[in-house]
This record gives C-alpha cells, structure tokens and sequence, in this order.
C-alpha cells in the first residue's frame, strides 16, 4: 500500500484517518478499549512487529490519543492509557464492530455481545439519528457547507448538491 | 506501509478493516455517500493515481460495498452505486466525520454542517446509547464472548475481565 499522508486533505474524514486510518492503529484503540495497557500485551494480542508497534504507539501518543505513564505497579515499564480524545473514538469502534458482525457474520454466531452493565441489555445497533431519536439515512441528511471547508469539500458538496 | 491482511483476524472490527481500512477506500465510501458515481469524478476529487483508484474500486465492487452499472446516460461508461451493505456504512462514516471535526476543528468554522432535511435541525452527536436512548461509555459496557469468538477476541474479553 502506498504511503500517503492526508494532512492537508481539508476534510473531517480524512484528519480521521490520517490519525487512526491504518488497521494497526485501530486495532491498538480496540486493545486500549478492552483495558490492554502495556507494549507486551499489545504485542502478544496482535502480533505486531516490535518497530511497527513502536511507531503506531509514538504516533498514537504524539497525536494525543493515548498517553503515555509509568506503570504504578512496575516502575521501570510504561503504560498506555486513552485520553479523552481517544475514549471519544468509543463510537467509531462500536459502529465498526457492529457493521463487521453484521456482514462478516461467523457461522457459529456472533463474536461478542455489548450488553449494558446496569441493565443487562444488549446495545441496539447505532444508527444516525435525528434529536427525536428516529433513524436517519443518507437520504434525509442535507450536507452544507461550513466557514471552515476547503476546495475539496465544497466540490464535493457542489456535487452532491447538483444530484440531489 | 506494510501490507497486511487480517482476513484470518477473528474481530469484526479486523473484518470491516480488512474492507474498508485504508485512507483511499474510506475516501471513495465518503464520495459515494456524496452521490458520486464515475471513475473521473473520483479521481478529479481525490487526485488519487488511476491504478490505485482502479483497485479500491474493484475490491469495493468485489466485496459487495458499490455496485458498477452501465451509466443511462451514457453506455460506454460505468457508474460506481453503495448497495445496501454500503449504506449501512453511514453511521461509520458520520461518526468518522463527527470525531474528526471535533478534534481537528478548522479556525473559521465547521467544515460542513449536517441537518436533517424534514426538520432542518443539526444532526445531534452520535453516541453509543442503551434502549432508553441514553449515552453510555466504554465503561458501562460489558463485552461478553460469543459462540463465534476465535482465540484473539477470547484472549482479549479474558484480559479485559481481568482488568475490570
């Protein structure tokens, strides 16, 4: 795969990806969602090449996702947390995991269950929803331009705008 | 970047990866949901190189995320549509989308604002939330392990019940 960054691509998607857009480095955010907290771990889970993990954590910890400790237990080994910044990826992980069990279903049955500690409830599939918590699709969604957009956003949603 | 693949990963969030997992493929998803539909279009906006769109779009086409049509307005060329599998993509995307301008907000503004058509108000934050529409975090979730689960995801929930 090439080597492409999207720093400058002025869209939100593409700041998201620049971030978190590899596998490894979704996969890292997962691990750190299930409480993995250390180089080892992460390692022995993924089996991720020393240097790739290395640089996926630098990355992930400069772009203030994870942050980097001494671990209170051992004081010659660090740990890895989730800032607030990458707690709030919570959303994006769950909608990933729900699209993948749904369309790379296993035939034995569903890899995990989400179910809501207090109630014991299973999560309902996350959708897009409206402030009256009725499902919205594509369709019913009008994108406009903001202050912020660059060149490539709004010739994007001159295209959208022209086919709707 | 090395190229992996993590067909063989049992997490269905390796899966939706392993589909939609690299900054290209996502870009041309997000395009699509902005109804574009032809090879042109995509690489005018994208600047993306011509074999590299070329293969996104086959492996898109292939795993059943777009469908390729002959154009009605013109039979010597190609539209590129999401199918139902794609468009279940859209709260992955909004949720992309939502995080990204969150954390990488522009000075001037959003980028772009969401509103629903009928009622023309802004799209609320998307949220994992329980039956009752209430928003729940990580940590009031509890992931139990499913009849499908492989020695990965099984590793991980027993890491994460450890840690609880």
């Amino acid at each position: 795969m090439q080597k492409k960054t999207f720093a400058d691509f002025d869209c939100a998607i593409a700041q998201t990806l620049e971030q978190i857009g590899d596998w490894w480095t979704l996969l890292i955010v997962r691990n750190a969602f299930h409480r993995m907290r250390n180089f080892d771990q992460f390692q022995d889970n993924l089996g991720i090449p020393t240097n790739t993990l290395s640089n996926r954590l630098k990355k992930l910890t400069d772009s203030g996702i994870l942050v980097r400790e001494k671990s209170k237990t051992d004081g010659r080994s660090y740990e890895y947390r989730l800032t607030e910044k990458g707690l709030d990826l919570y959303p994006v992980i769950i909608a990933l995991f729900q699209w993948g069990e749904r369309w790379y279903a296993r035939p034995h049955g569903p890899r995990m269950s989400l179910t809501e500690k207090a109630s014991g409830e299973e999560i309902p599939q996350m959708e897009v929803l409206n402030n009256k918590g009725e499902v919205l699709k594509a369709q019913d969604v009008l994108p406009t331009l903001g202050p912020g957009a660059g060149h490539q956003v709004s010739e994007l949603l001159y295209h959208h705008k022209r086919k709707a």
